[in-house]
């Protein structure tokens, strides 16, 4: 294989978008990312969505956005992989780079949840569970999380107030992003009395429902530097799955899907946990963000909660986490949240983020989480010196 | 890059299979392929599905696959490209292989349509169109062919019976496929007296809504006579797109995509037209196998259906098409129907089609199509002598 770098990075805000459809956020996200990168042509293009057919009736997103991009004829195919959508369709990219079949190559992540013609979003969720085994019995997604968030507190002893700094950190880290959904300070008051949405996961302790694109422009790393001015290697890309029904794991509270996908991102790029400056991790729910810090050998286990009490994870602390506010301030489009790690993690890595940048931060990773687990997608980027 | 061959072939038979959910279907097609391939591990699962999440509320199908397998942990993926879906994920598996970042892959195509819970296949099959410019004003899936048809036949002076023929030849061909939905033969008589969907299709000129599964194992080529006696190496792998919208095409009767992916397929096997032994064409309504043959270079523009005509597609004829029914008889199960092709094709290269052998098959050529044409996807396959 050859090495595989990001030379573009693009957005769009995260929000509720209802004048703008799916097509234009993806054009949005896209022009930027290519221009971003200065060129005008790409050899594929690759889409990571979740729910455009179930939501907004339009599949085959990956002809669209092609059509729509004046991209004419070239290879075009839509990933998912539930809410880790935008990752996968980015390890698609990495392997039609890496195996020499394309040069330049366009990965899109977008996802419109606001506009549902009527159907519930949160049904739409639910086929990230097992339908049969989970849905069918009339769980939902917060239901499910709410669940593992119960067993946690049961079993190591926690409180629900304790993981109260997930969503203050991410929405402190949010304010400074022009991007993120959410543009206000939370108080650890104001998540101890947030409405419960499924006891003992509060309206705090979930990311938003919301529309948003975002893309990155990958290149053989070898021509980077003469491509970009400041490229950043994909040191690592590794997926790790898991059952989708909880009840179906060994130990509901361990994400061995994260475990094996950290593992193999830190075998592939050759690194320990330590070596990780910051982490974009998929705090779509408080627990998920324990379960993946554990899993991802940040923490021990049962000890996740323990970095947001510390501090850890804020962005003077030791493991910076959803540095330009996470899932739960940028907010969480579903399919589209993987690349908007990604993007994020590359202005890191350039120093370009502004009052939310990681000191000294070389080494970054990026983890989105499919489901309440099942699939795991763990990438490290790397900034590219001269 | 590397070369990738396939060393397992399963599938299940297509039809209406009520008693059977969908993960089943998949477990059975996969079981089959792994145990051709004579192995009981592989790196990576790339599946092909387009309406799991909209039909039957299952997203999320790499992963459920993955653990339905008993493959702990592995890498999983859902590729989805409408129609092509099949040959998007075989697209996928291929870059694995070809990246050197997976030694073994199993490539899964499945679709379960009929168990709708009420919800309409019809509908839910115009999300490969264009949502907001083509199924917003209502027009549904064979209307868009029907439409493409008749102006087939006012531009060119064909008349509807000319088209009898790729009916005729895939009835006949799945007479002999155990796999096959459908065994019956069709007369001219029968042809012409069919009852009009939308006319002017008939209901035999549309493949039928079904459940089914298939699978192929890649391997790098390399190694493919060590693992499998008959192994079949994939000389080509190319993706072509066009406008979602028949409306936003140069010319509605040109399937760009299908030049452009056959085009790119050629240059990359080296070879020509008529080079090709046999073609698994994509013929889900008989317009789509005429513009298909002229577009892959078979037939000069509006000679498309003369090939149906002078029987060059049947068994003994210069182009056998469809060699094992073909959509229209073995089924076309939208998401795994690019897989079928494959497992055909293979099965043509090692000489087991039986009564259906294609004389002297050393190279054959697949074609999946998504959409009414946006998406196409070319695979050409080659014997691998000792």
């Amino acid at each position: 294989m050859r090495d595989v770098a990001i030379i573009g990075v693009g957005q769009t805000p995260v929000g509720e978008h209802w004048t703008t459809s799916i097509r234009h956020l993806a054009f949005e996200a896209a022009s930027h990312a290519l221009r971003d990168a200065n060129i005008d042509k790409v050899d594929a293009v690759y889409v990571g969505n979740m729910l455009s057919g179930e939501i907004t009736g339009q599949s085959h997103l990956g002809a669209l956005v092609v059509d729509f991009m004046a991209l004419n004829g070239v290879e075009a195919l839509r990933i998912e992989s539930a809410c880790a959508s935008g990752a996968a369709a980015l390890r698609v990219g990495y392997l039609a780079i890496a195996s020499e079949l394309a040069d330049l190559v366009l990965v899109l992540g977008v996802e419109k949840m606001t506009d549902t013609s009527g159907r519930q979003t949160t049904a739409m969720l639910a086929m990230a569970a097992d339908a049969e085994y989970e849905v069918s019995q009339g769980i939902s997604f917060v239901a499910l999380n709410a669940l593992l968030m119960r067993r946690y507190m049961h079993e190591y002893g926690w409180q629900r107030q304790d993981f109260a700094n997930f969503a203050i950190n991410a929405h402190a880290n949010g304010m400074h992003n022009p991007n993120a959904m959410f543009h206000m300070k939370i108080s650890p008051e104001a998540y101890a009395q947030a409405a419960m949405i499924a006891e003992p996961v509060g309206l705090l302790d979930a990311s938003p429902v919301c529309d948003g694109a975002a893309a990155v422009v990958l290149a053989p790393a070898r021509y980077a530097h003469i491509l970009s001015p400041a490229p950043v290697k994909i040191r690592a890309s590794a997926v790790g799955t898991m059952p989708l029904a909880v009840h179906d794991r060994k130990d509901p509270l361990t994400l061995e899907s994260a475990r094996l996908s950290a593992q193999r991102a830190y075998k592939q790029a050759d690194v320990q946990p330590g070596d990780i400056d910051f982490f974009e991790m998929h705090d779509a729910f408080s627990i998920m963000a324990a379960l993946s810090l554990e899993a991802s050998g940040f923490a021990d286990k049962g000890q996740g909660v323990r970095l947001a009490l510390d501090g850890d994870i804020m962005l003077q602390g030791r493991l910076p986490t959803g540095t330009m506010g996470g899932l739960k301030a940028r907010g969480h489009p579903v399919g589209a949240t993987g690349i908007y790690q990604i993007v994020e993690s590359v202005l890191q890595l350039r120093g370009l983020a502004g009052p939310n940048q990681v000191g000294n931060a070389h080494l970054g990773m990026a983890q989105n989480i499919g489901g309440s687990g099942a699939t795991v997608i763990t990438h490290i980027l790397e900034a590219m010196d001269e």
